[in-house]
């Protein structure tokens, strides 16, 4: 299976018809319009991941491949990789994934000769994109186990609220936090989602909410203020969010304000789930809170919003007072204290040192010396 | 002093020049335009609060009373105080104000004769503002204390959070959760303000942000999101925010999502103050989570945010997909455990049912009965 819209499959991010540019869907224009974009150069890609037609840690780092492959076809010197690599590495600060890509692209590239890098640099770039898409397919398996879990002990649909968009349009099919909802839709489990809209940037209402319609799944748009008020009420059953960088420890940094309803599904004993991929763990973080460096993005995300006007255009509105500044920071930490589990592709496992390193025991070992050889 | 619009000192509400109308300042229109609108009826101030180009706790109850008062001009007989009660009453369900203003307004009309009540009423309105007044001057000069104990133990400025709007435009004049910001700069004490942008209805972001700047308050607008990241980092000293209703035992009913800011605050052992007027007080309800109604607002509140448009026209623009729908509690409850202390017209108390009898005791005689008495 693969996501659909308007009932057509697709992934997020594909081979041109040429087979010498990538085809991307800009993010930015949805829910209003579906855009595709074909890139076609290394500052293509980079702008489209600083601009954030693509977002997500799984399908910045997927895109971050294929970027470097398309810098390659027009130089395939190691000082090209890495001119390359520096520039797509820079585009987003937090996500570890972009870096986790890079590394894996470096690592596969740097022992081949120049002439044999840029075919090799497309057919790496589209093995990461299928093997995303079996880790997600594999996180979905074992997150809809703790849906049905909670289906076989309540009548009626499970409520399951979600942050921001780690959906199908965050990866590049499944999605992280979704994979486990679109699983459970499968084996035909009665769902209601609740979807944060995420200010600043509206991930959630404009995203999250627009493929789960896509994928026929009943929802509504709440804004992030009432998500506590409704675990309250016990019309929360079940958070599940994504990640983008775990750290060895456990602690999750996601899109800002997750680590609010991770202290309201703590403070009302629900449990709060964390789809974490392998590659968002930083195993040289041991401190999330301390240590993971948090994009501050412009403060006119904050002071602006943009929609669909009456006239059907869409349109920027300021929504702030004339002279007054604003702080956006864009992730916040959550410490694994208020993590109930972290969904991996190798199961549902506790998010505590001990238990990452016995799930991924062949990324504790290299971890610190893969990510010091980034370019 | 009296807060002031481009150097000219306002209330939020003032008897107009023929003193048979009643004059408030749109807010809904803020921040982009200041307007001030004449109600000469009832049913003007019943839509003025319903639509709330009124709003916040203290206000609603005093545009209430004026309301009671414009009705008993037409008719001043015992059914049509019944029935222009009835009316205001159900303007808004969670504001425990509403009904505490009518009560006492019905409460000293009953006895008069008819052919005095009008009368009476307009001066009983006025009386229950200049009271509001003194109130939120005293709750300022409680609360100014604990802003200069921090800053005697910092340098630089006071860092304050404060979610929505419980400022001068939410009462009658100084606000409640402003007070003691808006006494502690005329201390002359450093301060810089956090202001929650308060989603949907952006109260943060539209008036309080709006009121700082014309107060000269240096300040930040944030997404509702960012305030517990801003705590986890040591940048918020203090948060300070309103109430709508408090119960007999400390819980704290406030605008939607600050039941979150409370739980980020107290797992950041920051103090989380709540400016109570004693009116705000609900001595018939125990438990705030269980017991106090919250209001469910119209979904279009969340799919639609208005802002101004690079044309300078304020324009409404939809931020959903077409087909999501959403739910818009109003509301939540943050449980008194949750509360450092509550800042009172008689001084900062515990926010327990102890605490609030000791200090208002005679509130505590008469609590049921009164809440009994309205129409």
């Amino acid at each position: 299976m693969a996501m659909r819209v308007d009932g057509k499959s697709f992934r997020t991010i594909w081979l041109g018809a040429d087979g010498q540019s990538v085809c991307i869907i800009d993010q930015t224009r949805l829910p209003h319009e579906f855009v595709t974009v074909e890139l076609r150069t290394v500052d293509d890609v980079a702008r489209a991941i600083k601009d954030m037609w693509v977002r997500g840690a799984p399908l910045i780092g997927i895109a971050a491949a294929y970027g470097l492959a398309l810098a390659l076809r027009e130089d395939a010197s190691d000082a090209a990789i890495a001119a390359a690599s520096a520039q797509l590495a820079a585009t987003r600060p937090t996500a570890v994934n972009l870096a986790w890509a890079l590394a894996k692209m470096h690592r596969h590239l740097q022992p081949l000769p120049a002439r044999e890098r840029a075919a090799a640099a497309f057919a790496e770039a589209a093995r990461l994109a299928d093997e995303d898409v079996a880790i997600c397919s594999a996180m979905g398996t074992h997150g809809a186990a703790l849906i049905r879990d909670v289906a076989s002990r309540k009548s009626g649909p499970v409520n399951i609220l979600t942050h921001c968009n780690a959906g199908w349009l965050a990866a590049v099919d499944w999605g992280t936090a979704t994979a486990p909802i679109y699983k459970a839709q499968e084996a035909g489990i009665g769902m209601h989602l609740f979807v944060d809209e995420t200010r600043p940037r509206n991930q959630g209402a404009s995203l999250t909410a627009w493929e789960l319609g896509q994928q026929g799944l009943a929802h509504d748009v709440i804004v992030d203020n009432a998500g506590g008020h409704l675990m309250q009420h016990g019309e929360i059953d079940l958070v599940i969010v994504g990640t983008d960088r775990t750290s060895a420890t456990g602690d999750v940094c996601n899109k800002i304000g997750t680590y609010l309803k991770a202290l309201a599904a703590k403070d009302n004993s629900i449990p709060f789930y964390v789809a974490a991929p392998s590659s968002s763990i930083d195993f040289a973080i041991a401190d999330g809170v301390a240590d993971i460096p948090i994009e501050e993005r412009s403060p006119r995300e904050v002071t602006h919003i943009s929609g669909l006007a009456a006239d059907g255009r869409v349109t920027s509105v300021q929504v702030t007072p004339q002279g007054s500044p604003a702080r956006n920071p864009a992730f916040d930490v959550t410490p694994a204290r208020l993590v109930t589990g972290l969904i991996t592709e190798r199961g549902v496992i506790a998010p505590d040192r001990d238990a990452i390193a016995r799930a991924f025991p062949e990324r504790v070992a290299g971890a610190t010396k893969q990510l010091d050889k980034v370019p």
